[in-house]
């Protein structure tokens, strides 16, 4: 200790989770049951406190980890949500994440063991604190990223359908989409690239598979959707 | 004190303040010399401590006030600055914001009395601690913003010519814009209103003066620029 801020107060820091999932031509984000007191059974994000030993995004990586068992998620920061009252326990401050997961790579033992549930955008009930508002907040920025950013497939399996994709879109913006003009808007698209095989589990037909070529988004830095 | 979270160790909460300003052509921040140590006399943003009494968003604008004496401020949040020893005296984790100011607005004496200059961002020195990365992110933040949303007007007068707009856009993005296109653009644009005034400083046909209206943006929310 050096004694150089010391006429200044302290705050707690806390980091809070916004997952999305996208499931079942569902957006979906995880919820529990908040665990402590104040406000024990409220519906809450999935959060903790930041470490003196860890910088604030390796402790959102931290608490990820704990909750999930996965190690590289796309992670990007809400913001800082930093109202005096916002916690009816203390002082505290959090930084919201929100972070992509494709449902499949999800144990789902860990979920239940953990009495989480994963809960569609259109039926979030209200949360603890102002987790409502870093939800909606969130949305706006992964809302934004994904028209400009390749960052959807995160969400999607390896291997996906262009209607797979499309419904994807449709329920982040939350509007209907033309059939022709996205699959003209993916033609422009040169790091969505067709593979040779085939889904047939929604027809007789089937449907062609795509998969994100990263190499080839890497040589253009060109999307947008 | 409740207690509550007790187990848990705290930090010290600051905001530091980029502060942008159109002038002579260049787009520029703020800086003056950190007045406290650690690191005094290092070039710096400015900032503050968050107090106990205030929410962050609060002290970001109080820090602002002081500095500018200006209250309405178009501030949004760059995000929180987290790593464990970005700061050399403790653990301080700070949450930065950009700030639009028309640089005709500020009283110079202030800017002055406290020891502050306007540095162009292409001749930003080493700044204290994690600055320069926040100065950094303000600006990818600020140019996305500046394309899809009219916040421009804040950096300049109320009526500006279309040259100086395409200034701006250009030290904002570091790019030359082709004349007739960027005018083009404009036209697409119906807030950006053509006034019947005359701008004589620059030649002697003058050249015509516009402003943004509001009103018609509110109507449409159209902007892209």
């Amino acid at each position: 200790m050096t004694g150089f801020y010391d006429e200044h107060s302290k705050v707690w820091l806390a980091v809070d989770c916004i997952i999305f999932g996208f499931d079942e031509g569902q957006l979906k984000i995880l919820i529990g049951r908040r665990q402590m007191n104040p406000g024990r059974g409220e519906w809450s994000l999935y959060g903790g406190f930041v470490r003196g030993d860890e910088s604030v995004d390796d402790a959102a990586g931290r608490v990820l980890y704990e909750l999930t068992g996965i190690k590289t998620l796309y992670m990007r920061q809400v913001g800082a949500f930093g109202k005096i009252d916002r916690d009816p326990g203390e002082r505290v401050v959090s930084i919201a994440y929100y972070v992509f997961i494709n449902v499949k790579d999800y144990d789902d033992r860990m979920r239940l063991e953990r009495n989480l549930m994963w809960v569609d955008i259109k039926d979030i009930p209200p949360l603890y604190s102002d987790h409502n508002e870093m939800v909606e907040k969130a949305l706006k920025m992964m809302r934004q990223k994904m028209s400009t950013e390749p960052v959807a497939f995160r969400l999607l399996p390896n291997l996906f359908t262009l209607t797979q994709l499309q419904h994807l879109y449709e329920v982040v913006y939350g509007v209907a989409l033309d059939k022709r003009n996205f699959r003209k808007r993916i033609k422009d698209i040169n790091c969505i690239e067709k593979t040779e095989l085939i889904d047939k589990s929604g027809s007789k037909r089937g449907a062609a598979l795509f998969r994100f070529n990263k190499k080839l988004y890497d040589e253009t830095l060109h999307f947008k959707l």
